[in-house]
């Protein structure tokens, strides 16, 4: 498929005269669309210095491609992000700046989830993000996992600090640090909270929304007075997860356990749900963490139990970031753009009026607007693009690359028949198309609510078979190397050593994603020693 | 009048024999229900150590006492926070957590600002935290009002940078750098976007909520193409609020413009909205600057108008805090603890079921739970505090202290009777009392939120006739002083110069506040120099 072509989508005003003066500023950044994967990543070369990128290409603003998807991945993901504004890049490296529409998808998750946080008992709080260096230390695998990751805060109002502060990568240790306070008897758990919050991990390959120095995320906490609740806590918020990667992402995750290998620095057990993204490759989308009493024997976090006894804490902590939308954005986009899931889409139906001659303009613009008020009266996330300087074609494309659900066609001739064209982005073509519904509230709105819900089915339907027909059942390790030189996830018996996980890795650049918790029946052996084996396990390149 | 005692309200067990063991350990700190002020403020001796504050002076749990506010405004206040569990410190001199039931009145005005935002055509978005330090140097008031506070990160990933990067004391650098890459033409005007975030600012004199290292806030910034258009957004931002002030937290707040002397670093024109506290002291509760094209012009930020020409676009940025909450204690509270407006309160409703005999338990049990389901229903928030650790004496202490509007009292003859009694939080005893309210929902609802009206519109009237009896007209500088001294607000004309107004404050420690929107009609002479004036100004200590 070739290549598609969209006209510049900020500039709309592109006076040639005007840009040889914008050019000669300093600060200068022309509007541009393509956002090169060497300006953030450090992937193929590690940038020593912290700001001001290289300059990206500079392309004409009338000839703005969007790289196909099967050509290249990566930089199809980049122009997406570009040419939906969805995010762009902050001056210092690594650092992304999530723009307007980019951080509506982040708020319509905060909704989903804040809710689901609350019903099931947890309070938002919030922590300081500068933890004393010495907190880090406490836990042994904490701070192997973390430190080569920090940002250091060394001066503080002109002076030099005492001791340097850490930017939170994460919160446990402050968390444990603030728990010690305030759980004294078993009556003041389960103790449950949850924050939203910035958090800063200094990595050294970046990606838009995948993997960012700072990104934006929530973190739970719990503590609880037996390992049971904990493990329960852990397992509930997990499937927290699961459900809303199924039901407003249209993501269907596998849920499973991490390898000892794989798991959290801190933690007992970490619970993950994985990801398959276009390009195949598994994202981790959300992790849920038994810390077993990790850090409440580092904390000295105790309670007394009902006999009076002293007893460390159970704990879990589990987060979801704004990876996630890099997440969507790579499960459902295609060539012509981004693909959003109605349930989290800022704007769900996008509404074109079209005329030609002057005399039709009020009737469209009115029939518009009347349509707007009835769908959004109906709680239905709707926008009318009656811009003048673009034509319906333009437009077409323009909110079809942005991604928007549905769209609502209204011309002169269907103000006379009050009737409608509805259009859906997941269908190309007329097959999407549907004319002549009424432009009647009590038909209407039905029909739409009716549609987007048949496009968020199916685009998890369609992301479920591509899903399935990209995991291979193996039984030996030449079955998992064939199944991942072909990009696919490769399934089967694992009880090897981590000695063994790791040379897969080596060997393959695949690592164990998980064990999904449903598991197929009978007796396995495992892929790699032929040892028997309790379970499956996931292999795959990952991001 | 005399101290309040509360009973212990975090820790519900206080087994003796345990607290020595607690004691042991080294991150110890025993369940405190007093924030020393010299743990967290560094006013009297500053603390040379960023970790680690000397531990708070441990009470006997069963004796914990409220200072009466007019025994010592200070350390009431902090021990409202620590007693109503707003906040606590951090391990960090000088940061705060802030504890669920604080975070829910940031909830709170979070959801209120963020529809008003949002109606007047703002979007939210998100920028990164660490700030190149080239950047704050580059708008000449802005570095100077700035680098004294600064937090730096040199570290990064175990290497020294080569750029130190500033953790954000405020947005406007950043903000102006990525609208010198969106902002080409007078089509992408207006740009108008707010954030919330958290900022740092390296301040020696720290106070839960009112100044903390690192605070929450929301902070806009809009651009547009003339100063006019930017002078209207500065001034409805700084409308909106005050409505919210008054609307929402009942406080009567003065909104005004801010002299030249106490103009934000960078910002042609600040306006501010100014609150008195029960101490009679000033708090800024909110700004809102016009930027002028101080840092277009600093940063190159600049579009082509209709005809052709390059400007630099004008600007605007508006904020409130975490600090508002901190406005809100001092506006409200008194020596029973805190006293919350009924639009801003987690809980509006606390219901206390009272039964003596097991028999009467159930029947009493469901009326509660029933009339929290009506109540709920009806968007009204509502907690039942059915626990039998404490006898209900206790938890009308308790919740009162919490500063829970409405209190509904349900025993076994209420059940009877099916009716309920009815407290107000801000009239004490009997005459605050209402008995025999109908337990049926069509009635207790509406009698209900008629109550929480009564009790938003009566802590703004309290609040606006204490502010009114507090600020006093003066003609002449001795006035002036007389009325600081005194410990109240003076409103005189003023026209001197920026000296004078710095004279006034070393020697009375009053500050211009603002030049109140509302002026008096008339001719007015200079307070301090008998010179002609166009307006009178308000001086007054301030936080």
């Amino acid at each position: 498929m070739g290549a598609l072509r969209l006209p510049s989508l900020t500039s709309l005003s592109s006076a040639a005269a005007v840009i040889p003066r914008h050019r000669c500023r300093r600060e200068l950044r022309l509007p541009f669309r393509r956002l090169s994967s060497t300006n953030f990543s450090a992937a193929e070369t590690e940038l020593p210095t912290t700001t001001t990128p290289p300059k990206p290409k500079i392309q004409q603003d009338k000839d703005r491609v969007i790289t196909p998807r099967s050509q290249d991945f990566n930089a199809w993901y980049l122009d997406i992000i570009a040419n939906a504004e969805l995010a762009d890049y902050g001056p210092v490296r690594g650092t992304m700046v999530i723009r307007p529409y980019g951080y509506a998808i982040w708020e319509a998750i905060q909704d989903y989830l804040n809710v689901k946080f609350k019903e099931t008992g947890h309070s938002n709080m919030y922590f300081p993000q500068f933890i004393p260096y010495s907190f880090i230390e406490k836990e042994a695998s904490h701070v192997e996992g973390f430190s080569p990751e920090l940002a250091l805060v060394t001066v503080g109002g002109g002076k030099e600090l005492e001791e340097k502060l850490v930017v939170r990568p994460t919160s446990e240790t402050i968390v444990n640090h603030m728990f010690t306070q305030w759980i004294h008897s078993y009556r003041d758990l389960p103790l449950m909270i949850n924050q939203w919050a910035n958090v800063t991990r200094w990595e050294m390959r970046t990606k838009p929304f995948v993997r960012t120095l700072e990104f934006l995320w929530q973190e739970g906490h719990t503590a609880h007075a037996t390992p049971e609740e904990a493990e329960k806590e852990a397992l509930q918020m997990i499937d927290m997860y699961t459900k809303f990667a199924y039901q407003q992402a249209a993501i269907p995750v596998i849920a499973g356990r991490k390898s000892k290998v794989e798991t959290f620095a801190g933690a007992s057990k970490t619970y993950t749900i994985e990801a398959m993204m276009g390009d195949r490759k598994a994202l981790q989308a959300g992790t849920s963490h038994n810390l077993g009493q990790n850090f409440s024997r580092a904390f000295g976090t105790q309670f007394t139990d009902e006999t009076g006894q002293r007893q460390h804490v159970w704990q879990t902590s589990w987060a979801v970031s704004t990876r996630f939308i890099g997440g969507i954005i790579m499960t459902h986009g295609d060539d012509t753009g981004l693909m959003l899931p109605p349930n989290l889409a800022p704007i769900q139906v996008i509404i074109t009026p079209i005329w030609i001659k002057t005399d039709e303009k009020s009737g469209v613009l009115d029939a518009a607007s009347s349509v707007k008020e009835s769908l959004q009266a109906a709680g239905i996330k709707v926008k009318v693009d009656d811009s003048e300087q673009r034509k319906p074609g333009w437009k077409f494309n323009f909110w079809e690359m942005k991604g928007v659900p549905l769209r609502i066609e209204i011309g002169p001739r269907d103000v006379s028949s009050r009737s409608v064209v509805i259009s859906r982005r997941d269908i190309p073509g007329k097959q999407g198309k549907v004319f002549g519904i009424s432009m009647e509230s009590s038909t209407l709105v039905g029909y739409v609510k009716g549609k987007l819900d048949e496009v968020q089915s199916s685009l998890l339907e369609k992301a479920k078979s591509f899903r399935d027909s990209n995991i291979v059942d193996v039984g030996s390790y030449d079955e998992l190397k064939e199944a991942i030189s072909q990009g696919k996830w490769a399934r089967g018996p694992w009880s090897a050593s981590d000695k063994e996980e790791l040379k897969v890795k080596e060997e393959t650049g695949a690592t164990l994603r998980c064990f999904p918790f449903e598991q197929p029946q009978g007796t396995k052996k495992c892929l790699m020693t032929g040892d028997p084996a309790d379970e499956v396990a996931i292999f795959a390149k990952s991001y």
